[in-house]
C-alpha cells in the first residue's frame, strides 16, 4: 500500500517552502518522537509501527498528479514545486525493535537528516507510530489478561477506517493476539485468519439446528458454532452437541462454540461441563461483545472457562480510560551544531535537548532496573546520580549490579534501511511477550500502576539547564 | 482509492461458501444497517459515509491475486473461488442523504439483493458508515458549539491510520467544519487546506522575531503566527504586532495568530485586547490544544474571543464519553418471502423485521416532531397511535398537524447508483446545518439531552409480536 506524501498536514509543506526560501532546507537537524504518558493510564507502552513507518520513508516522493495538486493550491512558488519533484528522504533513523516496551519521554524515533526532510515526515511518523503502538499496548494489556487463552482481533467493522482496521491486525499481533478476522492483514501481513458464521447465517435457515447442520457439513474440520442467537443453554448447546456427535460418528471433531452475549463467565461454565459431560473436552469455548481486559478480568474472577476471546471494538479503537489516541510529538533537538530546548512554564512539557542514547539498566538475570536517557556520546556507570526528567528535584542512584542495554539502532541510514532482514512478526511479538515478563510486575497492574523510572544522565541534565537559563535570558 | 474485498471479516467469505454450497446464495435478502445508541450520549447522529459505501459496492469485484490468497488458505473448495471470481454486488440500496440528523433504531442503510451479496458487504459497510458517522456527529457538536467561529480538522497526526485521517476530514467538512490541516483530503475531496508552521520552525531560528519575520516574507498574504513558544503576550503578541505592522507597511495584512497552549479564555481576550490596540482589529484569533465541544463551551463561558477553532485528536479519534466507535449493526430482517426477526432475552436488542420506510412527521414550519418506522406498503396518519421500538408498553399519537417526509431514497438499483449527480460535500454539509436547526433544540444538549421520540408504526408493532410468538413456540 503506498503511503502518499500527501499524508500530511499543510504546514508540513508551507515550513519546507519557508526552509527552502530562507536557504536553510539543507541545515543539519535532528528531531525526536516520543510521548508524555502511558497510554491507558498503564505502566507501560509496546513500541510498534517502525516497519510501515521505514517503508513509508524508503518510498517518499511526489508523483506528478501530487505535485500538480500542490501547484493548483496557489499558495507556493514554482520553484518550491521544482524542488519537491527531487525531494526524497535521505536521512538516518534510530529506534527501537518493534515489540520493545517503552516509557514516557522516551525519544522512540530520532531522525536525523536536513532539516527539509527531517521536519517533512513529522506527521506521517506521529500518524504510523502513534496508533500502532497505541494498538499494541492495548493489545498486550488483554493478551497478558488472558493468560492461556488466545485473542484473536475482530474490530474491522468499528475501526477507524479500512487502513485503520488492518493496522490494528499489524499492531495487535506484535502485543500479542494471535490471529485476526481481518482477511486483507491476512494477506498483507501473513497474520492467521479466523472466523466462522454470524447470527444471520442462523436466521437465513428455518431453525437453529439446520443451520448448525449445514455450516457443519460444509467446514467440517474447522466448525466454531455461535450459540446464542436464541438461548444459549437451552437451545445453541445443545444444538451443537447434536452436531458434534454427528460430525464425530462421520470422523471430525467440531472445534467449538461462541458465545456473543450474556453473563460470559456463568455460561461458559455451564458450556465447558454441558460440552464435558457430552464427551467433547477438546471443544473450545470462545467468547465474543464488548471484550477488553477488565471484563476478561472479571470473567476470570466469575470462574469462566473461556479458551478464545474475540476481542473488537474496544481492541480496533483502543477504548478506555487514557485510550483513543497516543499523544505521541515529533520535537526538534538539535539544528546545525546547536542543541535546542522548547522551553514552557510546564517543566513536564520542555523537550530533551540534542541527539541521545536511550538504556536500559537490568540486573545480571535481564530484570529490568530503570531506562536512562543520556546524550549521545556520554556513558553512565552503577552508581551515577540520574535525574527524574519532568521534576528535577527527584533523583535516584543507579543500583551497582546494573547492566546496560542499549534500546535503539541505526535502522535507517541515507534513507535505506541498515538491515536487508527485517525481523517477522512472530519475532516482533515474541520479543514483546519476553520483555513483559522482564517488567517490575507492578507496571502490569491497570489502576494505579508501578511508575517505572526513566532517568535522564548527568550531562542531560546540565545541559537542559544551561539551555533554560539561557532561554529565560533572552526575554 | 479502491477498497479491497479482503477488507472484511473471514466470516463473511465463510458464509458464503455455505450459501454457495447449499444452493441459498441466490435467495433473495434484505438486510439492515443501525445503530442502537446515539453516540457521544447525545440526542442526534449525523449519517455520513454513503458516497464511499456506493464506491466501495459499484468496484467489488477480486482480483486474480486476491483469489490466489483465499485459495492459499487452504479452506475454501476450488468452485467456490470461481463463484467468487465473478462476484459483483447488483443489489438495490435504501439509504438517507449524507448530512441528515438520524437517531438510535433506525435504519440507515437497507441493501437488498440475494444472500450472497448482502450479506457479504456487512463488514465493510460498517466500517465506512459507523466512523463516518461518528466523525461526522462529533463535528456538528463541536461546530455547533463554536457557533459563528470555524472550525479546522487537525488531527491526522493522532488519528488511526493514514486513511482513518482521509475519512475524519471528509466526515468531519458534513459536520461543518470549514477545512482540515490534510492534504490528502484536500486533493481527495476538494476540501479547503489549511496550516502554517509548527513550534519547530520558531526554534530552527535564533529567536522568535526572526523567525515571524522570515515566515511573513515567504507567505506575506497566509500569514498566521503561532505565539506560544516562549511567552504568548510577553513575547508571542508582542513580536506578532511587530510584524504586522511591517507587513501593512509593504501592503500587507497578517492573517491572525494561534494560540496553542494555556488558559484560552484569558489569552484570547487579552490577545484580541492586543492587537485591537495595536490596530489590527481584522487579525484572528486561532485556537488549539485539546479542543473539543466541551472545550469551546468553557472558552465562551470564560469570555474568550476565539474566531478559529483547530481541531485535531479529539475530532479524529472521537474521543468522549459514548465515543470512540459507534455501534452500528447489520442485520437479516427478510430471507425470502419471511421477515426475519432475532430475539434476544433483551428487546432492546431484538430486530425490526421486514422491508421498511422511515418517515419524518414536522410541523408545517419544518420543525421535527418524530421519526416512525413503517412497513414498506404501511401508510400512516395524523392521529394514529405508534410504538416505542424497545418498550412495547409506551406509546404515542401522531400530532394532527404532522406533515410527513420520506427520509430515505433508493441510491443504488442493480449495482449502479440511481442518479448520475451526487450531491457535493457542501450540500451535504449545509443539508445537515439546516436539519440541525429543526431539531428540537433539547436535542443539541450534551448531558441528558431530550429524547427525539423514534415510533414504529402499527402494522411494524403487530408483525414483530407475531414473529416473537412464533419464535417462542419453537422452544
Amino acid at each position: 500500500m503506498r503511503y502518499s506524501p500527501l499524508i500530511t498536514d499543510l504546514y508540513e509543506l508551507t515550513m519546507l517552502a519557508g526552509y527552502l526560501e530562507e536557504g536553510m532546507h539543507e541545515t543539519p537537524a535532528v528531531f525526536d518522537l516520543y510521548y508524555r504518558h502511558n497510554p491507558f493510564k498503564g505502566g507501560y507502552a509496546v513500541f510498534a509501527g517502525l516497519d510501515t513507518a521505514l517503508s513509508y520513508l524508503e518510498n517518499l516522493a511526489f508523483s506528478d498528479d501530487e505535485l500538480a495538486y500542490l501547484r493548483s493550491l496557489g499558495i507556493f512558488r514554482p520553484n518550491f514545486i521544482e524542488f519537491l519533484r527531487g525531494f526524497r528522504f535521505r536521512g538516518r533513523v534510530t529506534a527501537p525493535p518493534e515489540g520493545t516496551i517503552v516509557f514516557a519521554n522516551e525519544p522512540l524515533l530520532t531522525i536525523e537528516g536536513n532539516l527539509a526532510e527531517a521536519q517533512f515526515v513529522e506527521t506521517a511518523l506521529l500518524n504510523i507510530i502513534n496508533f500502532q503502538t497505541l494498538v499494541a499496548t492495548k493489545a498486550a494489556r488483554v493478551t497478558h489478561t488472558a493468560g492461556s487463552a488466545k485473542v484473536i482481533e475482530f474490530g474491522l467493522r468499528r475501526a477507524h477506517g479500512p487502513d485503520g482496521g488492518i493496522s490494528v491486525a499489524r499492531a495487535a499481533y506484535i502485543g500479542g493476539a494471535r490471529s485476526t478476522s481481518n482477511v486483507m492483514a491476512g494477506k498483507t501481513f501473513g497474520i492467521p485468519v479466523k472466523g466462522t458464521h454470524a447470527h444471520s447465517w442462523i436466521m437465513a435457515f428455518d431453525d437453529e439446528l439446520t443451520s448448525f447442520r449445514r455450516y457443519a457439513e460444509v467446514f467440517p474440520d474447522t466448525c466454531i458454532l455461535l450459540v446464542d442467537t436464541y438461548d444459549t443453554l437451552k437451545s445453541g448447546i445443545p444444538n451443537a452437541i447434536t452436531v458434534a456427535r454427528e460430525l464425530r460418528a462421520r470422523g471430525h471433531e467440531l472445534v467449538g462454540v461462541r458465545l456473543d452475549s450474556g453473563d460470559l463467565a456463568y455460561l461458559s461454565r455451564e458450556t465447558r461441563r454441558m460440552l464435558d459431560e457430552a464427551g467433547f473436552p477438546e471443544a473450545k469455548i470462545l467468547a465474543s461483545n464488548e471484550i477488553d481486559e477488565y471484563v476478561i478480568e472479571s470473567i476470570l474472577s466469575g470462574g469462566g472457562k473461556v479458551d478464545i476471546y474475540g476481542v473488537g471494538t474496544k481492541l480496533a479503537t483502543c477504548m478506555g480510560e487514557g485510550g483513543g489516541a497516543l499523544g505521541g510529538v515529533y520535537k526538534l533537538v538539535k539544528i546545525g551544531d546547536r542543541p535546542k530546548l522548547k522551553v514552557t512554564s510546564d517543566i513536564a512539557k520542555a523537550t530533551l535537548p540534542d541527539r541521545k542514547r536511550l538504556l536500559r539498566a537490568v540486573t545480571p538475570d535481564g530484570s529490568f532496573l530503570m531506562d536512562i536517557i543520556t546524550l549521545a556520546d556520554e556513558t553512565v556507570l552503577p552508581g551515577e546520580t540520574v535525574y527524574n526528567p519532568v521534576n528535577p528535584l527527584q533523583y535516584t542512584t543507579i543500583p551497582a549490579d546494573a547492566r546496560f542495554t542499549e534500546l535503539r539502532n541505526v535502522v535507517m541510514e541515507g534513507g535505506k534501511r541498515t538491515s536487508d532482514r527485517e525481523p517477522t512478526l512472530d519475532q516482533m511479538a515474541d520479543h514483546c511477550a519476553g520483555q513483559l515478563t522482564r517488567l517490575p510486575h507492578g507496571c502490569l497492574r491497570f489502576i494505579n500502576p508501578h511508575i517505572y523510572k526513566v532517568s535522564i544522565s548527568n550531562g542531560l541534565f546540565d545541559l537542559r539547564m544551561r539551555l533554560m537559563e539561557e532561554v529565560r535570558q533572552e526575554w
